[in-house]
């Protein structure tokens, strides 16, 4: 199916991609050939750039954070921490507490852990809910079961959702965590990549002491980089550092120098302002599809920023098919939701009849006929 | 003591770093700007490059190595094919056949799962030592204890010993492991960095289906790319692709199609050959002064290649406070060989009274210096 997804000619809402035409090509070379140039240690084993640290700093305060460098550990990319923070705090057999439906990269670092997943709802308007999380934790506790090791939300512009965190499941989720001890990885590779207006203030702002805050440049820059970062506290920089040691040594002295390079000066910034209105204007298209061609019985998000609508139909149908048909048609491609829900778990069936739209790599005029067919292979009498 | 090593003026044998002046920066530099101009999947996410993998199947080929494109997995460095080797064969508290001084890396990756370490002895003329090997599981499987999970050998320019082992003992490692069932991780870092003639068959060649092969571009491109590669049967590297996906999605595709540019042609053959012309005169004069200037207690390595000389002394000396003597001098340091032993084996006494040199990034003519500067530093009544 892969490969029927990615032919040519099929307009494919499905993958996480970036768009690689907002990709900076020419500030990377720069940066590349003045790192070659200029830098003995470019090509040397070195661990951590310093100066990319206090960058990451600066990066950070955008996001409502306050962090110092000692707090950095530099990663090869946002998947990496997350495999280090699961390494570092999901026992075998450990509890983690995640959306029901969630970024497959935790399932498939945390399920080598055999762990006891607590699945927690999640709505499309105001993202993962707080108080049935406390509710399971209540139900943990009266049962004499241990508490969840771990926590992970991705609270902006969520994988697959599209949707943001609420102000006030923002203070909820805060409060419940930092009471019930329980640290949480903040997944925010989507943070700086809002569209109107800045995210509320992410979790690492609030409970910093408890948050394993990751960050990615890969959708700010590009993935092909492989690089990313967590910002935690200082102590825990330290041991992560050994366990990222282990894991390849150090993340591309080479990268680490060329994006150190881009980040100076007010690159950043405008790269930024283009990719938002970019994908401010992909995102309106795609919505404007969905309102005109959706039928009632669809709901779906309204992101704020990153890459991903998703559309959940209230009728019983298995959006798995619904790609095939799709597909036969040669036409369009998407995730079918199930992707994003632990087999045998209870949102398997709500996912089952929902999908992952990424508005990020198609034009704007586009997506009228790419919904437009979706829905007609959905109205279609099933053979 | 790490800032003291590296502290300019300091005749640094420590490191083992590969010599900076022989990276290939306008080959790297210029292979990266035409992926950057010509490859519009460059920046983007990709997994594993075809090409890279069939240009692996080449460099295999010139290690006696028959191998496939579908045996091949890409990492981001060998230290990741490491972690993942343990990852996937070592159970927790499970038992790792290493020699008794070996690579910290593997120290570092296994220790997280709490083996049993069953350590070999291992000399400086002929390397670890199969007989030996075999003892151990006769002894385990005479205890009723379990076979170990999991070997890990440097067949060839050990680090840090230096040594090779000698065609007896590879034949006789072949036919113990394959006999046992146990797979082996062969590090292979050094095996193009041969100096007079190419090392023998490594253990990959000999019993293909027991052998987790780790290639490294490390050494003969540049550590700073973080590239590496596995040879795995190719069932397992399908399996061991999954975990390679948990734990950093995929190594940088920018990187990887660098590095495929620079190994079409003859650059590499060349580079090689430089490499090897280099390194070869820097260890025949560490090997000089060494003859001219050790007492007649310390015994070293005539290493064939790669990057290191290991020297053990007669009498009972402590290599690390030695090394605080040579550093007080302000003139030479080398690496302690404590470093490479488990703490707590037997091998800790032994690696007391050695030291590791690193020949890699030295002017020929300052070995003398350096050599009778650590003798002096020896030989002077302690306070």
């Amino acid at each position: 199916m892969v490969s029927m997804v990615s032919r040519p000619g099929v307009l494919s809402l499905a993958g996480g991609l970036p768009a690689p035409e907002l990709f900076p090509r020419e500030a990377l070379s720069g940066a590349l050939s003045k790192a070659l140039r200029e830098d003995p240690g470019a090509l040397q084993y070195g661990g951590a750039n310093q100066r990319l640290k206090e960058q990451v700093v600066g990066l950070a305060a955008e996001r409502g954070i306050t962090a110092k460098p000692e707090e950095i550990v530099i990663t090869t990319g946002a998947q990496q921490g997350i495999e280090l923070c699961v390494r570092a705090f999901l026992e075998q057999g450990g509890g983690l507490l995640l959306d029901e439906l969630s970024y497959t990269g935790i399932h498939q670092s945390a399920a080598l852990r055999l762990p006891k997943w607590a699945e927690v709802p999640v709505d499309l308007t105001l993202g993962s809910d707080p108080a049935a999380a406390r509710q399971l934790l209540s139900e943990c506790s009266a049962g004499g079961e241990s508490m969840p090791d771990l926590a992970y939300l991705i609270t902006d512009a969520h994988n697959p959702l599209g949707v943001s965190l609420s102000e006030e499941r923002r203070v909820a989720w805060a409060q419940l965590l930092s009471e019930s001890g329980i640290p949480v990885i903040e997944d925010d590779p989507y943070g700086l990549l809002w569209f109107d207006e800045p995210f509320a203030d992410p979790l690492k702002a609030r409970i910093p002491e408890w948050t394993l805050y990751l960050g990615s440049f890969s959708k700010i820059l590009a993935p092909g980089l492989r690089l990313g970062f967590m910002i935690v506290p200082a102590a825990l920089a330290e041991k992560i550092g050994v366990v990222k040691e282990s894991a390849d040594l150090e993340s591309s002295g080479l990268i680490q120098r060329a994006v150190s390079t881009v980040l100076e000066g007010d690159f950043l910034s405008e790269h930024l302002a283009r990719l938002r209105s970019v994908y401010r204007e992909r995102r309106a298209s795609l919505l404007d599809a969905l309102d005109k061609h959706m039928p009632e019985d669809a709901t779906w998000t309204q992101p704020q920023g990153g890459l991903f609508v998703w559309v959940e139909f209230g009728r019983d149908i298995d959006t798995a098919e619904l790609l095939r048909r799709c597909l036969d048609r040669g036409l369009v491609a998407f995730l079918p939701g199930a992707a994003f829900a632990l087999p045998g778990s209870r949102a398997v069936e709500r996912a089952r009849r929902s999908m992952r739209l990424s508005f990020s790599s198609l034009a704007p005029d586009v997506f009228d006929r790419a919904i437009a067919t979706i829905v007609r292979a959905l109205e279609e009498p099933t053979r």
